[in-house]
């Protein structure tokens, strides 16, 4: 039977700023924070992005993977690699980003769907045990973050519980209608 | 002899959200701003192109023509045309946007190499009489920029001053390296 | 009869930063800006001080004249002259700041009533010939300040439209409720 | 023999906002945070009492207690309880405020130099055992202090480490001369 909270596995067409395959399997053991976005995004770009880089900054690697996820569900013609590629270097994103594997006859790309993500940016926080343990779709605050991926971090028995948040937009006016719903 | 404050004509390639073709000529009589831009320049993205759009929202069309000019002089491969097209739609541009001319044999288009562009942002004021009248690269202050548009508008006289101004960078901190160079 | 645009003289109790009294007549020739503010006035502390001392840096003493009034309506023990002296210095107001005279028999100050003020900040501007041409309560975005000051700079001639603006509160959500309001 | 980390009890002239007495031995078992400021330091004002606001409305009152220190080490005529009491009460403080007890012969209050506080603000964590964890001066991130508070709260054993950080100002250029130093 299966059991609602475990990550689903990521499905990933190609990853940048990494050698080799990463799976949420071999992080086991380590909290893992998936930045869901769009390039494109405006929310993702003025918010997200530079919060995930500064998480990967503030937390050990030991203790936190920091993992980007690509979940292009419009304009796919504007966000090929090539800009993908171009916008990482520009805004000097400090960790791997996945390309999420495109479905046939929907927008929706694979993982995206699978985690029912309901736009972007999504913050998904994973423990140590593999379980999701938070579901952001919007803006979460820094304070908020921080605490709960501290609060995993320090989580050395398996959890049940789950945080499932729809447009916790509290940073500033002018954000909010720039998150990108499906 | 050349007068070298002549805005010199625009090298389009292409205009996205106009049906016609757009010439300084045809806005002789009214103020122009120009916000040359690269849609993967940080420092576009966050502060240029909202300072544009209020721009567009705060002045009258008869008196203030605002346009878009992007610019590409890297990352080529990642800022072709549908990517614009996505990008001013989700960061609801309401202002004509022209594709500089590529040049053959160098990456910088050819009307920012006409106008001694440093990078992205640039902006440029021209005034009711054709004469280029303020070139910013870099970020520059609403409150400046607001009074600089409402002297020229003033105007009813020609002038021949022109503030020419390199990264005058107050906003924040975080917005230092944001701005791409050539 | 009464002219409705013209300014009523300021009635201070005390000037801190000027040796002399100033009065509006005075200044008569030049643009004046008025930053009516009290000092634990969340609005006026994070966004109109710091406005108007950038206005201030913005244009030249010659063009504008900018006077703060400290107009307290409430707390009047917690706002007294010392508290106001050492607010200056702290903050670096770097112009004179007039104390409004206190009125009999009610909280408001006799020049904020004279004004009609419908609480702080409020910013008033006054043209080169002595009439009231802007009064704004809230918050004002820079871009507008700085293009409404130019244009008053920029006349030569006497004008009697008046810009009267309640709240226009649009720069940040968090700063909604921090007006104070008589 | 003197544990150095033990924290010193507060030395509180007047609780502001608390009917009783408050010691940091009757909150022994939770963290606690103490947000040392004085009303008229820009620093504290824009950026310490409303992150601290946030965390009181961030964690449970069971984990967590936040109290407010007002050291006044400067302008105290500027800064009397008449000022301070108005000012929790604008900014809507949520937290109770001590008033730090002064000490004659020096402009320094008695908790303020029993805690080597270096100026305003400083925030201090004492862990659920009575022992300070983490001793700012400046400003401090609020994805750190989440996360901070976070691990503190976590602990359930004693821990010996501790924070020392001075001037930690990440926020905005414009901050960075609004500290008050001793």
């Amino acid at each position: 039977m299966k059991d609602d909270y475990s990550a689903p596995e990521l499905q990933v067409q190609e990853w940048i700023g990494s050698d080799s395959n990463i799976t949420l399997k071999s992080l086991r053991g380590k909290v893992i924070l998936i930045e869901a976005f769009q390039l494109l995004c405006p929310a993702c770009v003025s918010h997200a992005i530079p919060q995930a880089i500064k998480v990967r900054n503030s937390f050990k690697t030991q203790d936190l993977a920091v993992l980007g996820l690509h979940t292009v569900f419009e304009h796919h013609d504007g966000m090929q690699k090539s800009t993908l590629a171009a916008f990482i270097h520009e805004y000097k994103v400090n960790f791997p980003v996945a390309i999420d594997q495109p479905k046939e006859g929907t927008p929706i790309p694979k993982t995206m769907s699978e985690y029912n993500m309901r736009g972007t940016p999504t913050t998904i926080l994973i423990d140590r045990f593999g379980k999701i343990r938070a579901h952001y779709f919007g803006l979460v605050e820094d304070l908020n973050l921080g605490a709960e991926i501290a609060f995993l971090i320090a989580e050395r028995t398996a959890h049940k519980t789950i945080i499932d948040s729809d447009e916790t937009i509290t940073i500033s006016d002018s954000l909010l209608d720039m998150g990108c719903r499906v």
